[in-house]
């Protein structure tokens, strides 16, 4: 770096100006109540992200219950991971396969109803302090849940935790409802130039 | 739902030619080698999602490091989760804190240095799988690290890892050179509806 001592000078003076406006900023932040999140868009890192989130709460000792509803083809290194772990979360995986591999509409919705059940009753339960409900969003798009009855449900949630839904293709009407909301974008995918999914990274 | 029969038929046969599509599309795909991968945007979730990969890749049973470049102010959930698995993986804060609290643009230059340091042992290190070099992205794009330096080793890195860049504002040349690239883009976030960071969700 070719910086001089007055370059450094007027950066630490312009740094101290942004100090002083983010503590304003932050002074006028007063809320605090368990958010509804939502992580859509054709991106990668959708669930991922909510795994990390998982982290971060296990870390603060919250407790932590993730149901996917999309079983995926493989075995997951999430699974592996959380399922070794039975006293810091419940990992639960209650959908059938990807639509295309079940080919069973009827069976695509019976495993969704079960799942949204399930989901309803660990938002309801006080022991849990976030809930990670994984493709939810692709459920609600394929009309395999009714999406109405489940927005009405989280309307009236109770406000003492975290849900985060996660999927392709999320309802409007639920990104209305939600307090935090991240598009994924894909801008470039190992797909494209012919990678395999690997471990680690897409399982 | 008022679906009938033949709608599930039509349905299952649409799914039935999709698996099929799908096959073909996958048998294209026979690349394999560790990945060059960058999380950047504006939005939410691009360090969370890279903690996410660590956990999928530690119930793979492969070694996993992260370094952060910017050490927040306030402890992190998942580095309290991290610390308490040192087995499992090396998480090392290295970062001075934000530009604007450190305030002192040689101290940033000389933090980013040393991690930078630290961050290409880990790289070169033959027992770590997954690298994760969270917020490198910010040090590059205010130049406190010499950006052409980082990118010609980036581009003669071992390709028996996987590597994940974080932070807003990834530098052009390191999206050409990266094999998966997500743009996190922020479409609500509950600051802007004057709600405070909350543990789980934000640290």
């Amino acid at each position: 770096m070719s910086e001089t001592p007055e370059d450094h000078a007027r950066h630490n003076a312009r740094m101290k100006r942004m100090a002083e406006a983010r503590a304003r900023m932050q002074a006028r932040r007063t809320l605090e109540r368990g958010l509804l999140i939502v992580h859509t868009g054709n991106g990668k890192g959708k669930s991922s992200s909510a795994f990390g989130m998982a982290i971060r709460s296990l870390g603060w000792g919250m407790k932590v219950a993730i149901l996917q509803y999309v079983k995926g083809k493989w075995e997951t290194g999430e699974r592996s991971f959380f399922e070794a772990y039975p006293d810091l979360l419940r990992f639960e995986v209650m959908g059938e396969g990807f639509t295309w591999d079940t080919q069973d509409r009827a069976r695509d919705i019976a495993a969704a109803r079960a799942a949204w059940e399930r989901s309803k009753a660990m938002i309801l339960d006080p022991e849990i302090d976030f809930v990670i409900l994984d493709e939810l969003n692709i459920v609600l798009r394929d009309d395999t849940l009714p999406y109405e009855e489940v927005l009405a449900f989280l309307r009236d949630r109770p406000l003492t935790k975290h849900i985060c839904i996660t999927g392709r293709g999320a309802r409007p009407e639920l990104l209305a409802l939600a307090d935090l909301v991240t598009e994924f974008g894909e801008v470039k995918h190992p797909y494209q130039a012919g990678f395999k999914a690997q471990k680690g990274v897409e399982y």
